[in-house]
């Protein structure tokens, strides 16, 4: 392995991508739809319950006898969620077991990572992992900018891993599902118990196709564990541990929208603009992010609705308290759950039956039979830049600094409205480019930039264009707003990279859509 | 394709079987838990949602147009769920489209059959159907006994079914999917609506597996149908049609239990024999049919529960209402639901968390990752014949006709107890033999036989006899029973066959555990 790229080609979009990562062949990105893998989905190896204990009891003394058991050796890709967000106890100790026992060569391939894990750093430097497939954030984020990982890291979106791992494109060895309740037999969920995360459902295709999966919980109770939001036919060993998580760190008490009227500004046009479109329609959906403006906008999103007397069918969640409020006022039917944010949600989704846990499967996965994100009529997103053609970025910064991952951002862009409410600059350093950073999701994907200083709508949407006419609503071209914030800001500094490759974004059909490159020190 | 079955072999039971079917190759039985394919699980296409509809909505003009545009053509396995038991409206309709359009030998591949399903006799006949693979009840039953169709029969279990298709063993091309309740997108379920029938967890395979599907509701409601007991992810097309089923035929109104007095002396004998070997104990489990003495079993459980103050985890159904008698007042703590026999069920499996929807899958799936059959405490099953050996029936009578489908009773074999209460003898032909006419379950699996004569347990469950030494149970061996039975009635004439295999029965990991001969004429 190593980080070879011979074969760089440009792709759809013009960006510079390797055709092989960590020794794999890659496909560049083609263009929204455009690529069609003739294959079948990746058959995980038959079991036989003869290789089980009838009495259902699969559990063992320790994590890492589980481990051992499930046969942890050089080399192997190891899977976890990040349900326990910063408050994770898992990971770490995983990796700590490896280390004492000298694996070596480790392939980490979480659904997401947190500053908790900058624990792992030592790790990717001892050579215990090889390299991370999930979002590199923050130290981690820095680490491989810095050109420090063994191998190239590999980003994808919530969707893009199901559907790696649908597709076979990373075999998982073995999965390790940390849950706040389980039986012995293997039956998961997030709901009750002091770990509670709500619900696991990063951790589904984990549990459908790894070769072995390990249940671990703090919150062991007889069969059955119901809901089985992870179902034990496919788990392999369970493990008891005093604690797998820090509760206070795993949900929030409460959520707290964002106080800052730069923010909130933002958060109210937006909703001006998607009553003014009637986006804001009886029956309609959304899908607003929990933290910062995206946050904001729902609650704009509630008062509009109670003066209009308008009900929404369903939002889609990261839950938090003013989700669970809408929901219990009855201003939409249901919430469609990814994940929860604080105790409300998780509260909620245990009482609620109008609460709904989905998983990237269902909601994201580009390789299914459609999923859910084309039916939500509109979707609240950030962005760290966006350039003059709409193509955004969100993993990236200004300076070239690897530092957030994906999440569903690039599946949501599949809704029927995507609207990025995001300052004009920050730092004094203007968002809308000429070029990004990094792209992250097309332009042609991206219909609304909303700024304090105006609101541009892509050309392509010649309906929205329409329908804004004779409103009192800011609307310019983005080149508009990209020349008012140069003139305040100045001609933004690029980047100053090495001619090498230290992360690779994929699509959410597993093409490459864009590469990293290290910093230059 | 045809009847050629050169190469009979005898399998691990002695019994003569073929080693192709179908023109397929076949695994002869080899004991319980020996067999273990060293192959992957059957991967379907990859899909992408560029195929599909973006805002999800995948609604056709009529059932005809969604087999036609799902490419139904010669050959093809189209697959069909019977959670409409006797009111399926669905299977007859699929195949007179296909008749129309001229389609040929096709392979019929539902969940189970019914009585209303001899409809499709003529199609048999013709040509349109080559041969069924499931169970061939009453007058399909007797057809295929007479050696009148195309192509060979295969009967499995419930979790066979699902072996099957999860292995690769069956492809199924197009699955048709009736739902009480669904959206344009697909997602279903069996609790809402004018055909409720409680779940649809026969159909989990064939949706998760099957090339195309086609989800068919008589009560379309917008996106989402919740719960999703169906993924929409899954499907390719949904269809709305004026009626699905029969309600009347598809649960009955009310359940009731036996009136005749053999019947529930047989149920007193083993709810007896299950608390004086403490089977009931407190946090047990049990499965109880919900038809005949099974059914009453579980009104003899309720009494000494009750008695004996003493509380059930859970109760796994075919649920009505007497069981959801038991989850009200608490006897229990869970229904796992197969499937719903009455409104009761239907009821509280929309209404009580207590009550939880199973599927083949996480029930009965022998190649899967363990499964709940082994953690069960007690089943009670019936059988229209056993041997000496406790080697036992449920196809064939003792005229060596096929009359009923396997269901879920070979999968609930692996209970850690497992006691068929079934009457010495049945229109004076003795149910105890030396050779039942066909085995669809090894005797080393079976622990006890209660019958109105007495009870036997099987040598090898030397706890058992250990626990009834002392008790007033009428504790015989088997051949004293058998012998017991051929005082009264004489040795049982033997069925005459001709030199045909007309089906085959599958064993829970997808090898032939007998054959089914055509009967002479």
């Amino acid at each position: 392995m190593g980080k070879k790229y011979s074969n760089l080609v440009k792709n759809a979009l013009g960006r510079t991508v390797p055709q092989e990562v960590n020794d794999q062949l890659q496909v560049p990105y083609m263009g929204v739809g455009k690529y069609k893998p003739d294959a079948n989905r990746y058959g995980p190896k038959i079991s036989s319950c003869s290789d089980f204990p009838l009495d259902g009891n699969k559990q063992v003394g320790s994590l890492k006898e589980a481990l051992v058991k499930a046969g942890l050796k050089d080399g192997m890709t190891i899977s976890t969620h990040h349900h326990f967000r910063n408050g994770d106890l898992l990971a770490n100790q995983i990796f700590d077991i490896a280390k004492e026992l000298g694996v070596k060569d480790l392939r980490w391939y979480p659904s997401a990572s947190f500053p908790c894990h900058e624990h792992l750093i030592q790790y990717l430097e001892d050579g215990t992992i090889h390299h991370i497939e999930g979002s590199m954030n923050g130290p981690l984020g820095k680490f491989t900018s810095q050109g420090k990982m063994k191998g190239i890291g590999i980003l994808r979106s919530h969707g893009g891993r199901y559907q790696s791992i649908q597709d076979g494109e990373v075999k998982i060895d073995i999965a390790v599902i940390g849950a706040a309740c389980a039986d012995s037999f293997g039956n998961a969920n997030g709901l009750y118990g002091k770990s509670a995360s709500g619900l696991l459902g990063f951790a589904l295709a984990d549990s459908q196709y790894a070769d072995k999966v390990i249940v671990v919980t703090d919150n062991m109770i007889p069969f059955p564990c119901i809901p089985w939001q992870i179902q034990g036919n496919y788990v392999d060993y369970t493990v008891v541990t005093d604690k797998i998580g820090i509760p206070e760190k795993i949900v929030s008490g409460t959520t707290e929208i964002t106080k800052s009227p730069d923010r909130l500004l933002l958060a109210e046009m937006t909703a001006k603009f998607c009553e003014i479109t009637g986006i804001i329609h009886e029956g309609f959906s959304f899908q607003a992010g929990a933290g910062g403006t995206a946050g904001a906008v729902g609650e704009y999103f509630a008062e509009t609705m109670r003066r209009l007397k308008i009900k929404g069918r369903f939002a889609r969640g990261g839950s938090n308290k003013y989700l669970v409020k809408m929901l219990e006022e009855g201003l939409i039917e249901y919430i469609l759950d990814g994940q929860t944010f604080d105790l409300d949600g998780v509260r909620s989704m245990a009482q609620n039956p109008g609460h709904v846990w989905t998983s990237p499967f269902t909601s994201y996965n580009y390789h299914g039979k459609g999923n859910f994100a084309g039916i939500v009529d509109v979707v609240i997103l950030g962005a760290t830049e966006v350039d003059v053609n709409y193509n955004a970025n969100v993993v990236t910064h200004s300076d070239g600094m690897l530092l957030h991952g994906i999440g569903g951002w690039q599946n949501c862009l599949f809704s029927k409205t995507v609207i990025l409410p995001i300052p004009l600059f920050r730092d004094r350093i203007p968002v809308i480019l000429d070029e990004v950073t990094t792209i992250c999701g097309p332009g042609e994907l991206i219909d609304v930039i909303v700024t304090e200083r105006g609101i541009a709508i892509n050309p392509l949407r010649k309906d929205l264009l329409e329908k804004v006419k004779g409103s009192d609503l800011p609307i310019k071209t983005i080149q508009e707003l990209k020349a008012e914030a140069e003139k305040i800001c100045g001609k933004p500094a690029r980047p100053q990279y090495e001619d090498e490759i230290v992360a690779v974004i994929k699509w959410v059909d597993g093409t490459i859509i864009d590469s990293v490159w290290k910093i230059k020190s």
